[in-house]
């Protein structure tokens, strides 16, 4: 037969040995009952019958506000949202300057303040054209009076040189009342769902006055700059002075089946940057910008140091939808479980824990032991010398073979 | 022997039953054949054999364009990007503003426009100091005329407040014809591979002049601002009056086997902010700067309300190459798969849905089946009740045993 | 029995060969003990026995640094952190102009540079109203003269047009030593761990004073620009000149087990955009902003067109610690190698690779051959005419039957 000869024609499967006994039975369809209970059980916590998709969203801000505030040198001013956010202009992110020193600044030559120039005696202590990173500008050479009693280097800066310590309390401390209309857009690709925080069923009125509560008011858009802070546990009079990081956490947890079918952003807040920190070490966030102007022909700035809170704007989330590939994907990663019961019982009847007489009984019956070349010609001999080949070749699997076999052994006892 | 005390000398095989069947053995390398073909296509669909990095990229874009416009209040004046891009500047985005309200400010005190304020007949309906969200300054405490009809609450403000709505059609309407160039440079770092959207076979003369065009020029990394916005199916002069956020995505999918070498990006565009949503909550993208100046020894200041488009440029990607590993992972991967046909040969033949012949036969063949102890005793009591640990120990798998179990069933037959 | 009807009190287990065989029984061992090595090694290479965690970060920075320095028509002046940053307010990224083009305008009517403009003889040759990409204005239709050779046509514009040539050498070569701080706070949210790239025991003298370098100060966060630069392999003075994107990429490798504690960050640096394409092609990174005032009633704006080197701090990281659940699932998803063990040597026995006395003697045993229907009533009418189908059913499984298979066999020999 040439399908005997090319070997194609073979089916190979397991040879099983069949216990019946009650005891065993029972003890496997328990595990894999225990088994099933828990994949089942994993499935549902872990959603893993869905099949997933990340957010991609786009965030707009808005800051509304006003302050009346009193800068040294400057006076009482009304400062709105231009000109508390300074130039920043972020694409996830907002500014809220909370404290501010201002100098009116020109061009010119004037004495470093201290601790940032070195004090000097006469002009030989002072190297000109010498500038590090703590200068703010360029020696001239000379030794000029800083106030009545010190000396230190001249040079040619922005005069006056910024030299004021941030004001306690805070000036824009007021800021703590400020709102910020927060409009994120989130889309998922895969399953072409649209959304956005300022949800369907919200109408006008409910969102003109509306300000975001935790408790109570948890979709509204509308944040008090305070609740944020407070929110990420922090004080915002302390944080005023200095400034810092806050991180305004939008998570988008959407469950896109028609039966459970929930998208709702949840907020939550936290410090960003370290307030832990040694406190000297530079803590907080500031930054500089300048208004230019030209006055009488001269340039002129205003240099702005401006402490703050910025706040950023990170929107995470996925949704989910039921897919039947992902359930048969699941299914199919854990069929390979079940074989931990015949592996745990195939243990307990082979140490015997389950029983003395079953690990006699079942072991034999499920093991099948080969000699080793040398032994197996000993026990061969023993049975029929002179047959040696057919003896080894025939032992009890084939219907036509097993009486070759079974006849010397039986000679053997009628003997 | 040591060796079988320590049991270390054996080797365990699982005992096949092999079943020279034509019809189960086409059967079994038909289903193998169909299992093979699957991961095959399915490696090649999802390119299985490529180890993957995700792309790593850097942005940065110029936007050029002149328009001659109307400002109310201002009068004609020609606008470059420098003016039309405010102060934003983002590492992956840029803004156009297509709208703008202008309105020269000084600190003062005026009355609150409406709606932000509320009417009032006399100072007292004023409290002095009040300031809420909505509010442009701080009451004053006096109630002063806003127009000839109406009188509202006077506050300590910029003045006048800016008290315009935004112009139909937008003034800046022909930003439609304003062109970006955008630079993108990317980098695979596991195969350090470098590439930029300006393909290394352009030449200047190729760059100059061109416009990208889905179709065209698709390689063209200069964009006309109209054909982007109709590109994500909106109408650029509605979009315009209110302003929005459009994206720019770059996906570049590499293939960078030697063979197969392609690395381009394809460019889509789609708006990101909802336009579909209620149109009075909200919609569009407006920001608020303003120009600072000292006109007479006294502050002033330009304050912009600028409704625009802004663009974020986002890049995807990834590139894959072959990788002997990633093969021999895969192929490992999918072994398991060719388990199923055992299994589902053996159900067959189990439920006796391919002969009922076959089930018989080969179940049989299959099983090895061990009575429960109880059931056991009567067996073999009924075959020879004084030799019971003998019988029971010698089943037909020892040669040199087999015949001890074969005599007394015979002399049960001899009697 | 109803346990044996409802086929539920059945335990199948594998039947196996066991071969008591030195040779094989160690070579078993030994491959085991090969692949056990293999994944322990593999284990401890990728630490799988560690639950992983991202990083979430939040970075801010501040450069340092003053230049003297001469800007053509306007004379020497001295320019700090707010004059040579422009308006640029990035997130993770910060900008540092290297060169500048200085250009004093007002709004009005100039002839067209080249060459964006064209040149032309008489006013029939420029349209009035036209513009295009290119232009820095609106055509007004006449044709004037741009030096005392050509003529160009006049536009609407921004007066003077700028049309200076980038600067050689950098106007603020002496940018590359200003210094930078780079403050990086970074959270590992599953193990609830904080830390940030200035280290706990780093006290304020070491911080006065230092510079990172990365061999003899790799955890000092501040930097020089010049250095950072030399480190991503680039010349400061080259690109200063057209300005470029520079990314300060900040590794957190974190191990927070008790024994292995170390978190520390690692600094590289690399340029972002593409330096080796041709020169030509819009290489380096500029940006336009302007100052605007307001003289005699009269609105002017300085015109900066920057020059300058974009930093990108991109912040990577990840944290792992000893989960128990982790390793349980490494243990189990390696389990599935010892099969190959199995695979190998069964193969070997089958091939005859081993020994061919052994391929005979155990492949006999390890298969069980059922012989397809029509050789089966060969082989059974050889053996016993009349009892067909008794012969089939009984093939030595059960004690209680086996006799009366024996019995025709006997009764063969007998005649």
């Amino acid at each position: 037969m040439p399908c005997t000869l090319l070997n194609l024609c073979e089916y190979d499967t397991q040879k099983l040995v069949k216990i019946k006994n009650v005891r065993l039975g029972s003890l496997k369809w328990t595990l894999n009952g225990v088994i099933l209970m828990f994949i089942c059980i994993m499935m549902l916590w872990n959603k893993e019958y869905q099949k997933y998709d990340p957010v991609q969203s786009s965030v707009t801000t808005k800051v509304k506000g006003v302050a009346n505030i009193t800068i040294p040198d400057i006076g009482e001013v009304v400062w709105d949202v231009v000109d508390y956010s300074g130039p920043y202009q972020g694409r996830n992110s907002f500014f809220v300057a909370t404290n501010v020193i201002v100098t009116n600044q020109k061009q010119g030559k004037c004495p470093e303040v201290l601790p940032h120039g070195k004090l000097c005696q006469t002009d030989k202590d002072c190297e000109e054209g010498l500038s590090n990173q703590l200068n703010h500008g360029v020696q001239t050479g000379a030794c000029v009076k800083l106030d009545i009693q010190k000396k230190t280097c001249e040079v040619t800066a922005w005069c006056p040189i910024e030299n004021k310590r941030n004001p306690r309390p805070a000036i824009l401390a007021s800021a703590e009342n400020f709102t910020v209309m927060i409009k994120n857009n989130i889309r998922f690709p895969a399953f072409n769902y649209i959304r956005r925080n300022i949800l369907p069923e919200m109408k006008e009125t409910d969102l003109k006055g509306c300000i975001y509560n935790r408790y109570k008011n948890p979709y509204c858009p509308i944040f008090r700059l305070g609740d944020i802070v407070s929110e990420a546990k922090e004080k915002f009079s302390e944080i005023a002075v200095e400034g810092g990081v806050i991180g305004i956490q939008i998570n988008w947890d959407c469950d896109l089946n028609h039966i459970f079918h929930s998208c709702l952003p949840k907020y939550s807040f936290r410090r960003l940057d370290e307030k832990e920190s040694n406190r000297t070490l530079y803590p907080g966030l500031n930054f500089r910008f300048g208004r230019y102007s030209i006055v009488n022909g001269e340039q002129q700035r205003t240099l702005f140091k401006m402490y703050g809170i910025r706040f950023d704007v990170m929107v995470f989330g996925k949704a989910g939808k039921f897919s039947i590939i992902q359930l048969i994907i699941y299914i199919g990663s854990t069929l390979s479980y079940y074989a931990l019961t015949t592996m745990f019982l195939d243990w307990l009847i082979g140490t015997g824990c389950y029983s003395k007489e079953a690990k006699q009984n079942y072991t034999e019956r499920k093991f099948e032991v080969i000699q080793d070349q040398e032994e197996c010609f000993l026990c061969v001999s023993f049975v029929d010398e002179d047959q040696l080949r057919v003896v080894k070749k025939s032992d009890g699997k084939y219907n036509g073979l097993r009486l070759y076999q079974a006849v010397p052994s039986q000679k053997d006892f009628n003997r």
